[in-house]
């Protein structure tokens, strides 16, 4: 029998844990915290490391929420979501690009983070080699590590826009099989895009390879020339991800969704049942509402041109005038490295000098990030503006 | 170049899935779904197949999120949780245990689920052996199957009141090295208890042989004689999985808690980052209001003992004379063994014959399920005595 009076002793023991528990942070949290820190003791920031808009989630949304809250016990629902969602859901493709979608085939997730889990679990055992965008958003890797996957990366620059293309793919074939490629498009933290040409021919490359295609579309709606095309426009095979976070402004309330091919289908929802149960009630019930809220969502991208407009044009004038072609997404990737070789201490020092927090390149490109700071412009244009000010006097800008 | 309009013939192909996603189904979710069917065709159903309580998030919950809704753009939170809502958890244990606990050692997740997975990744690798109660809640083993690693289970029966003890550790040590134990109490299905000193004993006999220690702690609150004992005050070291979907009433917004020694809190951290990014927003703001909603929770927990009351006077008299001990949570499983051998298809044909929906055993015991149901009283009094009311004329329960 264990005496309970020793068991303060014991706090002082190490925890064995996982070997796959040791993934990296994910910086931008950090930074996030170093912000919040600042913040907490009295200092203005201005919020340009987050990938989150300013705005609440729409008003027909909220006002969804609230008539929920009166009448609806908001218990769970089933695994695969609340059947009028997916089939807004499904009805989204064929106002966005025309396309005829069974909501059959519609998922309802915990955020994109819940249908990364479980498209990564449905499609790939540990040991899987997996392709990813480099640069690209950073969880991607943490969560195949972490399922014991090997993500690999497919470096893009400029020669394609900073996206993936197939020689990029058969050079990670000819050192190893590939369980299957990850792309993005508008990408994290590049903002570039692919043409519809060149998402059909990565497709059709993986189709050709058996090769699971998995298209993260969570930036779809955010963009200010031509619209993204959809994997699904060019493959019945893709595994697409989206998300109310981003065009629908609802980060926190993590509600998300995934198109897969119905042969796909049990298998996800066996895996959804039992790691998530369901994604939140009361968020399915606000990306209900959100579903019509297009007049207010048109409103919010406006604000984002108008701020990617005023960044594009005011940070050049504050020295950082080597901007990745960014077509949509609120990010804008800046090279810095003419005034750093660590990104992440120069973060930091923007931080406490200018109050401004951005997001060291680091997170989305391991050999290359060193070079690299992403600004988001998801925040309030009079930020954007303070921003431009304070960066054009900031010293270490200078030339 | 791929043709796009080739696309169409691609989806009757198979997709490759991955081997560790054939878990089996949470068959408590196929039975919704069959209850779910059964009322759309204009059936009435008593559901007494899902862990649920009937009342909806207390009001003082939802008043919160009303007011959030006005002024909180409810982005995400940091990654371990609002720290007000980590306070107020952590002042719990000093309300419900009088222990004092640091905020600093509480996650908050998405559901209990979310911590499962947080809590198995940081502990344990593929390949890792990790014990479990037989019977007990399916997700564990469901989850530990798709992350890599081994479940194997405690069985116990009427000799220890159905909780594992350190004796069956000691035989599954014998037949290979453990990484963890998990244990729940009061436990699901049976509703059964440790005394302290067994908690204590189990968590001694873990920490003798460096074991994890997992204890999901997610009905307590929700006892009917003595309280439940939890792990922390007895071990330092142990995990406590706690959540806000069962005491508090509010399964369907997906939050719940963790406390984990200080030494795990970063490497959680960073899984929850990747993960998760954050528990939802609008359902952290609900749990701040559900901390001071005790009056409204005891009410309902009076409710469940009523129900509970009913159940065990009413369904010896229907011939269900067989019932496991439970001191808690709201949950009854009997053995039905005098009526069939295959709970599975007792449960649908109970479904079809009476209206009344529950959860066959196998689910929670893979080895003698097919000899229990599990019956929830989690509903309304009212469909309680109504689904006695039905049992004692079933002609399938007659002797």
């Amino acid at each position: 029998m264990t005496n309970p009076s020793s068991a303060a002793d014991l706090s002082s023991l190490p925890v064995r844990l996982s070997a796959r528990s040791r993934i990296e942070s994910f910086i931008v949290m950090d930074v996030m915290r170093a912000a919040a820190a600042r913040e907490a003791a009295g200092h203005r920031v201005i919020h340009m490391e987050v990938g989150q808009p300013g705005t609440p989630a729409p008003r027909l949304a909220r006002e969804a929420v609230a008539r929920a809250l009166d009448v609806d016990p908001l218990g769970y629902t089933l695994a695969l979501g609340h059947p009028a969602l997916r089939q807004g859901i499904a009805d989204l493709y064929g106002d966005w690009y025309g396309l005829s979608l069974s909501a059959d085939r519609v998922v309802v997730t915990t955020g994109s983070s819940g249908a990364f889990l479980l498209a990564f679990l449905s499609l790939f055992d540990p040991g899987d080699r997996v392709a990813l965008p480099s640069p690209g958003y950073p969880c991607y890797r943490q969560i195949l590590s972490a399922l014991g996957c090997q993500p690999v990366v497919m470096e893009a620059g400029p020669a394609t826009r900073w996206m993936p293309d197939c020689t990029a793919i058969e050079r990670l074939m000819a050192a190893g099989p590939l369980a299957g490629v990850l792309v993005a498009s508008p990408n994290n933290p590049t903002g570039t895009m692919f043409s519809r040409d060149s998402l059909a021919a990565l497709a059709g490359y993986c189709r050709d390879r058996g090769l699971a295609f998995v298209s993260d579309e969570i930036y779809h709606g955010l963009t200010y020339g031509p619209a993204a095309e959809t994997a699904l426009a060019v493959s019945d095979r893709a595994i697409v991800i989206n998300s109310f976070s981003k065009y629908f402004s609802m980060t926190g309330w993590r509600v998300g969704w995934m198109v897969v091919p119905e042969a796909m289908v049990r298998s996800v929802e066996r895996l959804a049942q039992n790691l998530f149960i369901a994604a939140p009630a009361v968020s399915q019930a606000a990306a209900l509402g959100a579903l019509r809220a297009k007049d207010e969502l048109e409103q919010n991208r406006a604000v984002y041109a108008a701020n990617r407009r005023l960044l594009l044009d005011g940070l050049p004038a504050a020295g950082l005038d080597d901007i990745v072609p960014a077509d949509g997404a609120f990010y804008l990737y800046c090279d810095v490295s003419r005034f750093t070789g660590d990104s992440l201490s120069f973060a930091s020092t923007m931080l406490e000098e200018t109050g401004i927090a951005a997001t060291p390149g680091l997170d989305f490109d391991a050999a290359r990030g060193n070079r690299y700071l992403r600004f988001s412009y998801a925040g309030q244009t009079a930020d954007m503006a303070e921003a431009v000010a304070r960066l054009q006097t900031w010293k270490r800008l200078a030339r």
